[in-house]
């Protein structure tokens, strides 16, 4: 437990950090920042003195304990600047719940009259939720056997003196991948016209598949066809597996049956919705698979820009959008939803099935990656998507009790649960805002957000008595 | 195949008989049935006497062809005196297989006005479909090891003579115990007031979990508190495992996990949603129990009866409706829905994995009544939700491109592929009906109650290739 606790203060002793240069940054809040850095700095030494030399144990429950607190100690520290500012204490929770689970849903509008500190802050909140759920998918995911990623468990998570040092070089060429992905990323957007400004706080969040813009019009602010098509691959790149990337570099080897999967199923969408598009409404060719591109791999890859209101193209647009919304890019990445790798082994399960109606004594393995997947991993996926379900069904009831109307708690449900950012509807459309929500509204989604993050079973853990008991 | 095709002829001339009898019975739509029963007695004993004598052979994939067209069959059978009588052909054919899958949903109007005849042959219609789908469910569901009914497969569905004596003398004691329970509904119903006409047109719709009424105000045109009592008692009467009838009826034993799941899950969302509705309506107390009680009663067996409605009720009562829908009654009833076993598996598994969390390599097994249940149903059970889940998606979609609004879409995709019969919203609500909607949308819907009847996978099987070069 001290230590859950000690690594949490350094989390603080980060943001406080961080705080701290906004603060220097942007002199319009600089008050603001500077309050909340001392806040936050304190506390977390406070906290950081006190645990530092009580190492005590660690098994395998504390990676419940740390990856669930660590999301609500950055929500909190995330929302005190927010707070300090100018919104409520609700809205400030969760403009920062939905930032550090990299969701992007917002409840302020106004965005391009806002003070350069807090949109700067709120793109950083998502950047840093980005690189720690990689961290987590790495580290803590695969031992804590959540949702079949028991898949990725290989020796290196093990407990062994090198396999550490090897986790922790993995862990640090991950974390360079990443900054090296958002360097190239502001370049790029720079080159295609936005300033510094824009520039930087958009590739924070669109590696980290966030989505929030600095801009009430979203991406769609930048009419550039250059900077859209940018903006589509930088999505992407934020959605493939980060592990895929150092194989790359280091190996050379691109095979892989997620990032394969993730590319057809993008192609075949993309064209699908194009030509329906172009046959239905009329629009130019080039210019609509551009629209249909951008945002699909937008929803696809959980960031949430918009550059037009999709939900506007008419019901089977709506409805295919919300479809698309559950899925989810690549495990390994900072996207969320349900996620190729799931998706793979959940239809795969279902062919040997099929099979084995017409042969009913043969046996049908299950692989992945060319390893067959064991008994275990499958009904952990099975076991998230449950959970993945009864989640957004069992939130969405929940909003329907402060009278949201259903396509409005169903998608808001969705998208928070898949940490995507926009619903469908009027209120949380693409073109709209969570503001008006009410504050009990506000609460479940900001829970639905973080359940999602953290895969469910994470947090479902933490509500069992049964864990409290054994933990300790 | 030859065999299969014998086997439809019988159900043609059955169904032509009950078309006479309608005929015989009702003057005024004398002639439309008459005409019906002649050419479905001519078509039906012509393949009758072409196929007779040439027996061929009977392997497992036979029994997807034979349920897979003993449904699209009696649809046809039974659309033909609709469609002589006033009806389009969409409006008969989508009239006749919700019919026939026991969905409910209805394109006709002032049903107080329709010629008697009419109405009892859609009463008829579901009771078909009521007991065929409990004998394909004894006999046939097992041996093709559709969505884990494989659990159900003993040694009465083996080859052996004296199993196969034992397994038709269980489906007529199924078949007896059905008529009894309809014969008793209407005396039950005939006791309340309603006319021997109406008792017997309701009854056939209770029992069967069908919900095709006589009234434009379904279950709502009778105001006795006794008659609706009756009625939820006989709906979940049909929504009973009928194998447990006979156990109870043989050896008195009452013990049933799924009986007793599905009654606990009654009890509590009924009590939830009266004191929900007591607090917020300030409604008196019993009047909403029974109007609750009627309701839940009827969603959850997929009868799909109103006494009100319930989306009036506010977006928190209709999301709620909209996930009981999805719930179903138990296996081997006449209801539809994914139903208490899968449930019970399914969340069975979830809590193995949990307990997987705190001991990694401990063996968790999940029972069923007592056994354990292997993973080749466990995987069953996770195909049919797979199934499920996609079928109602995909459907949703698909009935996006008619532009029908989400709540339409989805909840009549859902509504069909339950086989429940009221969707959610001002079209297809309980107070609605499916006239509205365009041609295609009824095809649409048409096949997801085909498909949801056949518990998916018999459908989807039959669109394989591969299926049909092994078959012949
Ligand atoms: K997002
Ligand atoms: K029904």
């Amino acid at each position: 437990m001290p230590f859950v606790a000690f690594i949490n203060s350094l989390l603080l002793l980060g943001m406080g950090a961080l705080m701290g240069f906004t603060a220097l940054m942007f002199p319009a809040t600089r008050f603001v920042f500077l309050e909340a850095a001392l806040l936050t700095l304190t506390v977390g030494g406070c906290i950081c003195f006190s645990t530092m030399n009580q190492r005590g144990g660690w098994n395998r429950l504390h990676s419940f304990l740390l990856t669930g607190s660590a999301w609500i100690t950055a929500a909190l520290a995330g929302a005190l600047p927010l707070w300090l500012w100018d919104l409520s204490f609700i809205d400030a929770f969760f403009e920062a719940m939905s930032g550090i689970t990299t969701t992007g849903s917002t409840v302020m509008s106004s965005l391009d009259d806002t003070e350069r500190g807090i949109l700067l802050w709120r793109a950083l909140l998502q950047w840093i939720g980005g690189v720690g759920f990689i961290v987590a998918g790495i580290a803590l995911l695969p031992i804590m056997r959540v949702g079949g990623m028991q898949l990725f468990q290989t020796e290196s998570s093990e407990k062994g003196e090198k396999e550490l040092a090897s986790a922790a070089r993995f862990a640090s060429a991950t974390i360079w991948v990443y900054l090296g992905l958002t360097f190239v990323c502001t370049l790029v957007y720079i080159s295609g016209g936005m300033t510094e400004f824009e520039a930087i706080a958009h590739a924070l969040t669109t590696v980290s598949t966030g989505g929030y813009s600095t801009s009430d019009s979203s991406f769609g602010l930048f009419e550039s066809a250059y900077l859209q098509w940018m903006g589509t691959l930088f999505m992407l790149a934020g959605a493939l597996p980060f592990a895929w990337y150092i194989r790359v570099l280091n190996r050379g080897v691109l095979r892989s049956e997620q990032v394969r999967a993730l590319i057809v199923t993008l192609v075949a969408v993309i064209l699908g919705l194009t030509v329906w598009r172009v046959l239905t409404g009329g629009t130019p060719v080039l210019e609509t698979l551009r629209l249909v591109a951008f945002n699909v791999v937008s929803v696809v890859t959980t960031t949430g820009y918009a550059t037009t209101d999709y939900t506007t193209w008419g019901p089977f647009a709506a409805a295919a959008f919300v479809c698309l919304t559950a899925m989810g890019g690549c495990t390994g990445s900072t996207s969320g939803g349900a996620k190729m790798m799931r998706w793979i082994v959940l239809l795969r399960s279902v062919n040997a099935q099929m099979k084995r109606i017409h042969a009913p004594h043969g046996i049908f393995s299950v692989r992945y990656e060319g390893r067959r997947v064991d008994d275990d991993v499958m009904s952990g996926v099975m076991t998230f998507f449950v959970f993945y379900g009864a989640t957004i069904l069992g939130l969405a009831i929940a909003l329907g009790l402060f009278d949201l109307d259903m396509t409005t708690s169903l998608s808001g449900a969705l998208t928070a649960v898949a940490n995507v950012g926009p619903g469908i509807g009027e209120v949380i459309g693409p073109a709209g805002n969570f503001a008006a929500l009410p504050d009990g509204a506000k609460w479940l989604l900001s829970f639905g957000m973080y359940a999602g993050r953290l895969e469910m079973l994470t947090v479902y853990v933490l509500l069992v008595p049964a864990f409290w008991r054994e933990v300790t």
